[in-house]
C-alpha cells in the first residue's frame, strides 16, 4: 500500500545519531540548519552542555525537545545502588523539565551481576519506576517506558515487549493519567506479532515517543549496526500508520546507532539523509 | 529455590553441539559412550549418513531420536521456491519417520529477499505448515514449530514467540490432536515475559521438545555464541519446572552453537560437560 509521506515538520533527531562527531550544541545548530524541528538528547551529551544552556540553545533555534534518553537502569542486587539509580532518574526528570522535554525515556536495565532472577529483576524495574513517578508528575515530565529488543534483555533492558511496558503502565498508573506511557522504537519492537494490537492498546495518552531507524537484513553486530530508514526490512509506513491510527501525532525521532557507517560520516550528510528518508521511507 | 536435578536419562544431544568435529555416526557413538540416551540430528548431518543408516546406528546404540532439525523455511516471493520448501519438508518428515523421531522441528524462515512484508511472510509460514501437516500426520511424525529469538526474525525465523507458535497450532490443528506442537528452546524464549503462561497454555500435547543451552551475559555474536548450561543467565531449573508442571516429561536436548568455544574443543569433553551440567545447572 502506498501511503502519504509524513509531515516533514515532525522529524526529530536523537543525539545518538551523530554522537561520534557532534556535541549537543552542534547537533542543535545542525538540526536548525537542516530545518529539523525536533531534538532528543541522550544524557551524556546533555551533561556536557548543562540543561539550562541546552534549553536556551533549543529555544533560540526553534527546536522542540522531543525526549531525553538515558535514565532508569534500576535493577541491582545492592540496595544502595538501586537507590542511586532512583536518585539519578529524579535528576534526569529535573533536567527534562528544564528542557521542557515532551518525555523522559526510561530504560529498564538488565539482570544484576551474577543474577539469573529475571522475574525478580522485573520487579525491581516496576518498583523503581514507582519510586520516581510522583516526582515526574510534579515536574510535569511524562515517563516513557521503552521496551528494548529481547537481545538486550540480559544486559540493558528487561522490559522486552510493548505489552510488557503497558502492563507496567496499567499497574503503576491505572487511570492512564498521561504521566506514564511508552516509547515505541521500531528497532526494538518491529518483529513483535502483537505490535499492532499493543499500539492500539496504548492509545494516544500512552504513546509518548516514536523512534525510527531500520533493521538491516545483514545485521551481525548487536550493539551499533542500525540502518538508516529505508535501508532495512522494517515497514516504517505501516508502523507509522498504526501509531497515527491510535492517535499519535507527535514527532518521529531518528535514532541510528551505527558505528560502521553513519557515525563515520559527516553529520551534515547524516541529517540531510534523515530528512530525505523521512519523506521517502517512513 | 533449590530444585532436584533432572533424571540423567533425559539428556539428549543435538548434533549442532559437536558439529565441527563429529559426523552423525561419531556423535551417536559418542553419546552412547557418555551414557547419553537421546540424539537429535540436524538434517545436514543426517543427509551425509542417510536416514536408514542413522536409524540403525541409533537403534544399535540404544538411543532415542528426540527430534530432527532443519526443515521449514517456507517464505519466498517465488511460488516455485515455496513449493520446493514444502516438498523438502515432506522429505524431512519421511526421514524423521524412518528414524522414529519424536518430532520434526519446523523453523519458519525469514522475510523473502527485498521484502518488508512481515504479516504476509507470516501467512506464508502458516500456509506452508498447513501444506505439510497431513503428510506429517500420516507419517506419525509430530511437527514442532520452533519460535526463534526475535533477533533472527528477518533472516531465519519469523515465528518469534511461543504465543505466536501456539496461535499457529490453534489455527491449524484446533483440536490439539498432537500432530502439531512447539519446540521450546530456552535460548530463543528465555526473555519472554509470557513464557510461563504460554508453556502452561501449550500443555503436554503440544510441548514436543525442550532444548537447553545458556545465554551468555557477554554475548556479542548473534549467530554462534551460545553458552554451556550454567555459564549464562538463564534460570534453567525454573524453566524446566514450568515445562514439567505443564506435563512435559520428555528429553532435554543440549544444542550449543559456539564457534568460539565449544565447537573448538574435543567433542568428548563437550559431551562429558553436558552430562555434568545437566545435573548441576538444569
Amino acid at each position: 500500500m502506498t501511503r502519504s509521506p509524513p509531515n516533514p515538520e515532525l522529524l526529530s533527531v536523537n543525539t545518538a545519531t551523530v554522537r561520534e562527531k557532534w556535541n549537543l550544541r552542534e547537533t542543535i545548530e545542525g538540526c536548525a540548519r537542516h530545518r529539523i524541528r525536533g531534538i532528543s538528547p541522550w544524557r551524556d551529551k546533555l551533561a556536557q552542555m548543562g540543561a539550562k544552556e541546552a534549553a536556551k540553545a533549543a529555544r533560540d533555534n526553534g527546536l522542540t525537545v522531543t525526549g531525553v534518553y538515558g535514565a532508569g537502569m534500576f535493577p541491582d542486587s545492592d540496595r544502595q545502588a538501586r537507590q542511586a539509580a532512583i536518585d539519578d532518574t529524579r535528576r534526569a526528570i529535573d533536567d527534562a523539565a528544564v528542557l521542557g522535554a515532551q518525555c523522559l525515556a526510561i530504560v529498564a536495565g538488565g539482570l544484576p551481576k551474577d543474577s539469573k532472577d529475571l522475574p525478580g529483576t522485573r520487579e525491581m524495574v516496576r518498583d523503581g519506576i514507582g519510586e520516581v513517578l510522583d516526582h515526574a508528575r510534579s515536574a510535569g515530565v511524562p515517563l516513557a517506558i521503552e521496551p528494548l529488543h529481547p537481545m538486550y534483555c540480559a544486559g540493558r533492558g528487561c522490559v522486552s515487549t510493548l505489552a510488557h511496558a503497558l502492563d507496567l503502565c496499567d499497574e503503576l498508573d491505572r487511570a492512564g493519567s498521561g504521566a506514564l506511557g511508552v516509547a515505541v522504537d521500531v528497532y526494538h519492537v518491529w518483529w513483535d506479532p502483537l505490535l499492532k494490537v499493543q499500539i492500539e492498546r496504548a492509545g494516544e495518552k500512552r504513546l509518548l515517543a516514536f523512534q525510527i531507524c531500520d533493521w538491516l537484513a545483514t545485521t551481525r553486530d548487536m550493539l551499533a549496526d542500525r540502518g538508516m530508514m529505508g535501508d532495512g526490512v522494517i515497514d516504517l509506513p505501516l508502523i507509522r500508520s498504526w501509531m497515527e491510527h491510535a492517535g499519535y501525532s507527535g514527532f518521529h525521532e531518528a535514532e541510528i546507532l551505527s558505528s560502521g557507517n553513519w557515525w563515520r560520516r559527516d553529520p551534515n550528510e547524516v541529517l540531510a539523509t534523515c530528512r530525505v528518508r523521512h519523506q521517502t521511507a517512513c
